[in-house]
């Protein structure tokens, strides 16, 4: 893999400038042509051995392209409040918009890089760096980000005599960082280190390009060409199928487990839509769920796992009810409601997920959302906003989101507010008829009640494919509002308890 | 103030009734009126004694009018991540958006009320909190932030009483918080200090309302009321006077300081644009002070006095490659470029300062800003992108700014890079000739030079009102790039020198 590197490769000035020239060119050709019509973002991967010039490599690409239009996403250690969040995270929240370009150093390359690089490497622990990594990276390209993933390589003798070089003169003595200089002595297991990284998590769709960095002429050659490689507009077929499935899941439980955990998903037609309570049951257990939800609120329960609470539901089914009557007993500092409607043009800009991961809650907090990631596979499927290939594979990606929520400590409840379709006519007729609740009916609301039966189908199948043994579906009756709203108060109790 | 309040109105529930219904209807008009044109963003500040009710009133307002366009924002104590930032920072990064409702809780006046809340109240700090305040509210309210101000009072009595009941049953205890049960023993000074506050920071265009909160009934209408009042479209004549001026700013040096710190502002004209350096000395110097700018950065002195760098000039005067060499002798971890050009709609929805408090550097962090906050008073002035009115009291404003940025310890360093016109026509004919360097010139950048003189007129002015001793301008001849390039070094390291 490295043969052609290590012979070390080198150009003149005269042989590197004409070609320097070109390349340019067609790089700042084919940036123009994206940001004019921004089809997808670009994410470059910088990897490869310390001291190879991979920092200098970056500076070339900002001096050669537009530099305005460029982003270096550098990303040292995990920090104590990165480390509140799943892994990818902090990845999650520097994604370029569709048009741009950005750059990453400290990539989601450096925990596989890390184990591999041990003495006694953990091959379990490479193998889900690795499938998580191709997971992650699949779901970019999915969602129109390029990936295109750069290693920097050179033989063991170049790269001891670059930072010998660069440490002799006092004026290039800072730029040498002290990984630089401990290369030496592990050479061979970073180099192999690398060798099976690139064997693991190249693909068609995220492939890695080796470039030769003894010598900065071709180190510059070699960066500019595997960028402009990946820029030239090749329309990649969507649809098709995805680079990696994210079908087999370390993060979730194994087989054996899911199935000796399995139950039948919740379905709409299942339910018993009688269960009510009278006015004095009602004040006294909303009373008493609530009590017990602000003590827990008030403790520590949320501290180390924070909690995210998803609702959905038919239209009607009192949705905005049922989460005033939960944020009543929190602190007002404490929680975030989030109403999720259309994405805005900036969220269609970046793959779907990503403005639920921006609203991710703080150790100690709440965030709510008032529908949530499963309008991709209700309204988005039933209004064809998304394509068949795009809802379908949505499950999976949902079930690996979650399962990284989960991971990481946080708390995921999710309801359905069930209505049955003659309730529901009977509220949006009480909403008409009253002043102060005619803005709750939109000419929208009775366009979706007309695609009742597809939007149930819909609802159907997600509870068959999400709910699983850490983050369940609680589908709950909602013709009685009373009933719900303590059933969705008791649901959080238990959980929160449960889990302490 | 209070004699109303504290007389504790009541409404019966028959009295309250009717006027609700009309309340919600008309709030609900309100707010969706203002949704579909949006003229101004509304942030409600709510205050007042504590348990008076203020939490269950923001539940109210949630319940009356559509909860998807209203965002509670909640402040405990500030952070530990928020000391590292000016004091409004926080409130800056959260304001809502034009046609949109914020509610704030625990507000900018807590420290004001606190030092009034003593026993002993230090009036100079009080003073200056007021000030403060009235500056910050000023600036909202030129900038499209309607600011209107609740304050929750009740009779001493009443509020001990409505404790009392709240404590009695164990199913309404959790919602009595601490500071609840302490005001019995400080009400006269907490109540004096509420009053100090208002009168100190009341006007036309921010005023307070004192809502009577014994009753719920009462609070509830009197909340509605206040909140109907300010939302009625009341078209505000726009460009006069400001209802607080910015202009004696005790974040700023007094009088006597600033006489004695005078200095005579930097000018276009004023500068040596013949200096210039030959390839030796730039090689050396540039190697020198990179070098010394590196080993500042790695060291610590950043890591309690962050740093900002701004960059204007002409165009073509050099501002990329001058920045380029400053991001060499940097961390990529440590460094965010951010590249200013005509705000987005949503930037253009907000404060026209908010883009800019969104991208403070973290501790141990640079932000440089390759044009920045003076386009206020460059581009949008000359090209009429802004009224007189607005970018005449920019000044103010940005002085008031970087006072702040100033005070709260960060570096503040401004650059302008000079050109002549002689040299920018040479240079954009170079350009055009260029295949990789023609994507630097466009149109525009004609346009702007056939307005020199009027750009011109506009760095003078800025240097004449913006040239602050703590955050003076640093006016370079860019003529010669590589004069510019190290004599940029050269202030950075020895401001950073200076300081430590």
């Amino acid at each position: 893999m490295f043969e052609a590197a290590e012979a070390d490769p080198s150009l003149t000035d005269q042989q590197a400038k004409p070609l320097e020239k070109k390349l340019r060119t067609a790089l700042l050709k084919a940036q123009y042509a994206r940001l004019s019509k921004p089809g997808k973002a670009l994410l470059i991967v910088i990897a490869g051995i310390d001291g190879a010039g991979k920092g200098a490599s970056v500076s070339l690409l900002n001096e050669w392209m537009d530099a305005r239009h460029i982003r270096t996403l550098a990303f040292g250690k995990r920090t104590a409040a990165e480390k509140n969040y799943p892994y990818f995270w902090r990845y999650w929240q520097q994604l370029p918009e569709k048009g741009r370009t950005g750059i990453v150093f400290g990539s989601w390359y450096e925990p596989l890089l890390k184990e591999a690089t041990k003495k006694q490497p953990d091959q379990g622990v490479i193998q889900a760096h690795a499938e998580a990594i191709r997971r992650f990276e699949a779901m970019l390209v999915q969602d129109g980000i390029q990936v295109v993933k750069l290693w920097y390589h050179l033989s063991q003798a170049a790269q001891s005599e670059r930072v010998k070089v660069l440490l002799a003169d006092p004026n290039t003595a800072w730029r040498v960082r002290p990984g630089d200089v401990k290369v030496k002595k592990k050479f061979d297991r970073l180099r192999n280190a690398g060798a099976l990284a690139i064997n693991l998590t190249h693909s068609d769709e995220t492939p890695w390009s080796v470039i030769p960095s003894a010598d900065e002429n071709s180190r510059s050659i070699a960066t500019g060409e595997a960028i402009l490689a990946a820029m030239h507009p090749t329309p990649a077929p969507r649809g098709r199928a995805v680079p990696q499935p994210a079908a087999s899941s370390p993060a979730q439980a194994s087989v054996a487990q899911r199935i000796a955990t399995w139950r039948e998903a919740p379905t709409l037609q299942g339910l018993d839509y009688d269960a009510r309570l009278n006015s004095q049951e009602y004040n006294d257990q909303l009373a008493t769920w609530q009590s017990r939800l602000a003590k827990l609120a008030q403790g520590n329960t949320l501290n180390k796992r924070p909690l995210i609470l998803v609702f959905e539901g038919q239209d009607a089914a009192g949705k905005g009810g049922s989460i005033r009557r939960v944020t009543h007993a929190l602190d007002a500092r404490q929680f975030r409601a989030i109403p999720i409607s259309a994405p805005s043009p900036e969220e269609l800009a970046h793959p779907w997920l990503w403005r639920f991961w921006r609203n991710l809650p703080a150790p100690n907090n709440v965030t709510i959302f008032d529908r949530s990631w499963y309008g991709r596979v209700l309204v988005e499927r039933v209004e064809k906003y998304a394509r068949p290939a795009d809802w379908q594979r949505a499950y999976a990606e949902i079930n690996e989101f979650e399962a990284q929520l989960h991971d990481s400590g946080m708390h995921v409840v999710k309801f359905w507010l069930a209505v049955t379709k003659d309730e529901q006519l009977r509220r949006f007729r009480e909403r008409e008829a009253s002043t102060f609740k005619s803005f709750k009916i939109t000419p929208e609301d009775w366009r979706n009640r007309a695609k009742w039966r597809a939007y149930c189908q819909a609802a159907n199948d997600m509870f068959a494919y999400t709910d699983t043994p850490t983050c369940p579906w609680h589908v709950l009756s909602a013709n009685d509002k009373r009933h719900a709203r303590v059933a969705v108060l008791q649901t959080i109790v238990q959980t929160l308890e449960d889990a302490s």
